[in-house]
């Protein structure tokens, strides 16, 4: 047995989160099931402090504005002195230029490790084309995508997670499918901000590669457990949560699904 | 069979709100258990390229501040350019000055398909006779109420939704009376919230009378269904989004209790 | 049988929330399911109206920043004139100077009735030796903290209400310790912030050591009913709510498990 989940418990990784006001109940609740604790701060006086004692840092551009992001460009900067693992989760990258803007910001500024969004938002990112309509996906990984992600990651200092169907994880040189997962999480939101948050809280314990598997392995193994007990989208929510709180080491070993290449 | 809500979830309208931090995360998932797409976004920078791609918008008051008002202004302006239907729902209309002042602001110059609110602030809006104590209603609907409302309604562009015991789509031509819903929905926050919110995804598709119509019928069909099944607020909230995500022609059919006038 | 619930349910006391963005919907809810109402607003030009037709204030220092501390400072002075209740929730005091610096502020305006933390957060207000880690607790409450914490209290309007594993409510002449509760509350996010809202709610009807009192013995009882009932922190979130929600004088009376010394 690997211990993933029970290694990650017994170091409990404290998780700063700047995120929007629309998951981040969520963010904060699955942080707390899966074994990290969670703190939610985007007050720009306050991120020298916390990146003190946070084990990691995830950046959440949903609901962002200029003053979030001013804080996050703070944030990034103390992150990076104290060389702390940093998510970002460019939620709707590609949905407005003003989001675009600031998505690039900090992807220029902060050394990230992981990078974890849908196809449309990591295909904006990597010059893939297509689409993104507000914060949904419209296209999907295949080969081309791969490549160009790959390419893209040459000369950079994190991975990439993209979510879906099938769950990627893009490194320049390998890549892992992930298939777990449930077509119910597409019908709550908060789904892939979870995800991003997943990856922070593994990020405090294991290399990036692995955190992000870890991260979306544990949430796809939880939805299939979830789906199965609900009955629509407000019990599939807290079956979810519930299923990542019980998740162990044992059942994540037995019911993990995904191949590296 | 009349096909309401598959029609709906066949086009899966795109709703951007610019909503209250208490309950954005129920209207989101509420949006997407009927059938739509839910964005939430108040960056003043990215609400012109938001009504480029989204069908609706949702304006809800609740939190309200001068920088969201402001967002809210800019967005008008944009989706009227669009074309494109909003819903206001004046969350505490009646309450302080400084939301009234915002309030009329927003009526002055968006072209609004339909306000919801509750009837002290439906009923401040139409200079009825009635006061808002915070967010919650302590006036009801009578025939004064409608006549007077009606005739404020003589020369807008808008429809207006009362919530209640009993429901009221009120045009200046027609009423609709909605007899579904539960009395636990007055007994969790966001349940106004969410009957906007649905307002504005049937407003994707329907015209404004039919979308209200459908909306609230929909969120009363949900809500009687949660009631027989919970034991308390908690439950009944997962379960009112159950019964959203889960209602289908049939029972929308079936279970609606409605007069139109 | 002392009514205790029945009473409040009768007044449903207004309480008005300058809180958080991570848990204002637990608070929110949680205010409704005791027998209150809720009103979150933070918006600096409603703080005068809004004290007005409130019961009481709760103060929230989680997820805060200038403008909103700012908001709160108008409103204590508000709320100072019309002598109503305020409870001070100061999350994560300790965690940052700029955190600190606000709460100070807020301690030294306004006419609290109650300061509620978990022993992190108290013992740092009364310079007992402790540190906080984020925003949760890693010291407890013992003998000396009491001592020092009654020393603090001498010149002060306040009573203290510190939470933990056993609950203490701490007068300069009196102390209660509460028994109810439950593990699982600290696995979720939001239960010492929908604490904070309970003491808003009993203070509307009660004076401050009752108030926190009945707020935390509530809150311990429904945690209790919650675990036994749940498989995981989200079916203990739900039932955390329908429990406070069905709440009646004969279960507190039966349940209560606290002495005053």
């Amino acid at each position: 047995m690997k211990n993933i989940i029970s290694n990650l418990r017994k170091q409990v990784p404290l998780v700063h989160h700047i995120t929007n006001y629309v998951t981040v109940n969520d963010c904060a609740n699955a942080t707390i099931a899966i074994g990290g604790s969670a703190v939610m701060a985007d007050y720009i006086e306050e991120m020298d402090d916390f990146s003190k004692f946070s084990s990691s840092l995830v950046l959440n551009t949903g609901t962002i504005n200029r003053e979030k992001a001013n804080s996050m460009l703070k944030a990034s900067k103390a992150y990076n002195l104290e060389k702390k693992p940093m998510v970002l989760d460019p939620v709707g990258l590609g949905a407005s230029k003003a989001r675009d803007k600031i998505n690039f910001e900090i992807i220029n500024s902060a050394n990230l490790s992981i990078i974890k969004g849908n196809a449309s938002e990591i295909g904006t990112l990597i010059g893939y084309d297509g689409k993104t309509r507000g914060v949904d996906s419209s296209i999907s990984v295949n080969e081309d995508f791969i490549k160009q992600a790959q390419f893209y990651l040459n000369n950079k200092s994190f991975i990439l997670a993209v979510t879906g169907k099938i769950d990627y994880i893009i490194d320049s040189n390998k890549i892992a499918k992930i298939y777990n997962g449930s077509i119910m999480a597409s019908k709550i939101t908060g789904a892939g901000c979870m995800c991003g948050s997943l990856c922070g809280v593994f990020s405090g314990v294991y290399e990036p590669f692995n955190a992000a598997l870890y991260a979306l392995v544990s949430f796809g193994i939880a939805s299939e457990r979830a789906e199965n007990k609900s009955i629509g989208t407000g019990s599939f929510r807290a079956n979810l949560l519930d299923f990542l709180s019980t998740l162990d080491d044992e059942s994540f070993d037995s019911e993990a699904r995904y191949e590296i290449i």
